[in-house]
């Protein structure tokens, strides 16, 4: 099997630790010493050796990655010369892998999801991989264990001839609250990780069938890749290829075609979009306080209960007589937020925007 | 008249921008540009000329003292080689002036209050000169608008012979709250500000027949001052005076002798003792918040209400969905306290002293 981390995306509700040249998927969000990419790069590491494991990522990514990731070949970090979302990222990997190998499967996986039981996670991934010799495109669906609606879902058809696999019947949209709590109810609906496997043939038929122009050139470059010509050809066809998300561009005209199909993870999986996430899924560290940082002795406080604090750098936080807060002190900006306002930090972010204060988006 | 002002203490509950360094008095905690220490000293301008006016301070804090008052005579900074608390702070300067003009009058304001109407102040301070050129040591007392538990109180005796000055009967610690709301029912209670006005003899009179060997002492320090052996005196005799409060080591003694009196202050005042308080003083600059600090842009917020925000240096301090909250930004530090607990700051000192985290002191 082959890895694909897709690593891109500011994460700007992680902000201000979480900036647009240095994302969450650099920052140590996982409880432990860990960068979230480096601890998604270690629980992968029993699939695929570092030789068929790639990151795909901007220009401004790389160094850090390179860093973090020592035993990643060099030339498995495919830097993409501007954005250009994630069917072609995901793509430029497929059609690369697919160039080398056609018979090749890989799984694409986020580089900031946390994921509670790994030996359980890599079974449903092997689960996946069996599914998808067959030519499905198979995604990891996420068994829901609370009416959430933050996450798109995944609609289960009929089942596959593979234990715990499913053909999808339909992606859905992030649904209000009761239409959450229904689904929920009923059964028969997976959140929807963003994580897939298949044989890069198959994904590329269906870029074929869907985006021929983007199948196209990344055919064009995969080519070449290998070549002298590889970075000039790179650079000559990226900016034209379409600006298209791989949900809405190929997965959901797959489902509709019967292409897709879905395992049910129940491993605990969580996407770390906003800090309250965060503090409500890393074990406290500190009376029922989560503390991040490699020194938490730089948090002091007095009665301070249900709080994330993250440190970083030299300063001390000190908290007194406060609750449900999300304390984020970086270099050069600090955040106070109330826990069930994070995902409104975004606005901040948005504000600082405003001000043209680039330095600290 | 000449003015002193002993200008000591580390306030504490001022963490983490007031530090045993650079205490309260050198910030600009008034709601303008200007320090606690230069507000105190534009205010009683026009009671003493700068050759008139003293400040006694620790050798650490002479610096900065001589860089926010310029116009203060370098002499006039008067040096404490080690602390020795209040009585020999104030002593020294009432022994300097006597021997250079044995009929002075003086007046001791504290460098860290905050005063509302300062015409007002300065009248209730000439009156308390009236009253004192009879020999009287005469106290500045606030009439109380709140059963406040956190000063002392000055018990009113019987009237003088000048307009708002009575005989003070006794000094009385700070009370609890049936008490103190008792006493703003009674009347005849008013709050003790620390400010003095007397003849420098009618102190020394006092020093003598109370605290003789403190007396003896700064004599002897007081003749030398103005001679060449100045400096080797005043470091010889310095650190054998007794270690003891003016109010507890004299101004309780004099009032039971029937020699203190106090006029009233109704000028709007405040001891800028915590961070509540000190929000609770100024005046709101954004919404219902009080934003300190040279740039108020710096704060970034949204829906916060009733907060207390200092920044310092280069940093932003954003705030989201937050309430009733003292947030105080500092190089090395930043507090976030709920502002019902503001006294309670002491105690992250407390802890941050047994952490020997020396330099945040």
């Amino acid at each position: 099997m082959y890895v694909v981390i897709p690593a891109g995306g500011s994460g700007t509700r992680l902000w201000p630790l979480s900036r647009a040249a240095f994302p969450k998927f650099l920052h140590p969000l996982t409880g432990d010493t860990r960068t979230l990419i480096q601890a998604t790069i270690e629980r992968l590491a029993a699939l695929a050796p570092p030789e068929r494991t790639f990151v795909v990522t901007g220009g401004a990514h790389v160094a850090p990655i390179a860093r973090q990731l020592p035993d990643l070949p060099a030339a498995n970090i495919l830097v993409e010369p501007s954005p250009r979302d994630s069917a072609a990222a995901i793509g430029l990997a497929a059609a690369i892998i697919w160039h080398r190998d056609p018979e090749a499967i890989m799984g694409s996986f986020h580089a900031d999801h946390l994921v509670g039981d790994e030996a359980l996670f890599r079974e449903t991934v092997r689960l996946a991989m069996r599914a998808a010799a067959g030519g499905q495109l198979m995604t990891i669906g996420i068994t829901p264990t609370a009416p959430e609606t933050g996450y798109g879902y995944i609609q289960q058809g009929d089942p596959m001839h593979i234990d715990d696999a499913f053909a999808v019947r339909q992606f859905r949209e992030k649904p209000d609250r009761e239409t959450a709590e229904r689904w929920l109810a009923e059964g028969g609906y997976l959140w929807n990780s963003g994580m897939f496997v298949w044989r890069c043939e198959a994904l590329l038929e269906e870029l074929a069938r869907q985006q021929p122009a983007l199948h196209a050139g990344l055919l064009r470059i995969a080519e070449a890749w290998d070549t002298p010509e590889g970075e000039e050809v790179l650079g000559a066809v990226w900016p034209t290829l379409p600006r298209v998300a791989i949900d809405t561009a190929v997965m959901e005209g797959a489902a509709a075609a019967g292409r897709v199909g879905t395992v049910a993870g129940r491993f605990g999986w969580h996407d770390i979009g906003d800090w309250h996430t965060l503090g409500d899924v890393l074990a406290p560290t500190k009376g029922d306080n989560v503390v991040l940082g490699d020194d938490h002795s730089r948090h002091v406080s007095v009665d301070t209960h249900n709080t994330l604090i993250v440190t970083s750098g030299e300063r001390i936080v000190a908290t007194l007589g406060v609750r449900d807060l999300v304390v984020v002190d970086t270099p050069d900006a600090v955040l106070i937020c109330a826990r069930d306002r994070a995902q409104e930090v975004k606005q901040l972010v948005e504000l600082l925007r405003q001000q043209e204060r680039a330095a600290l988006l």
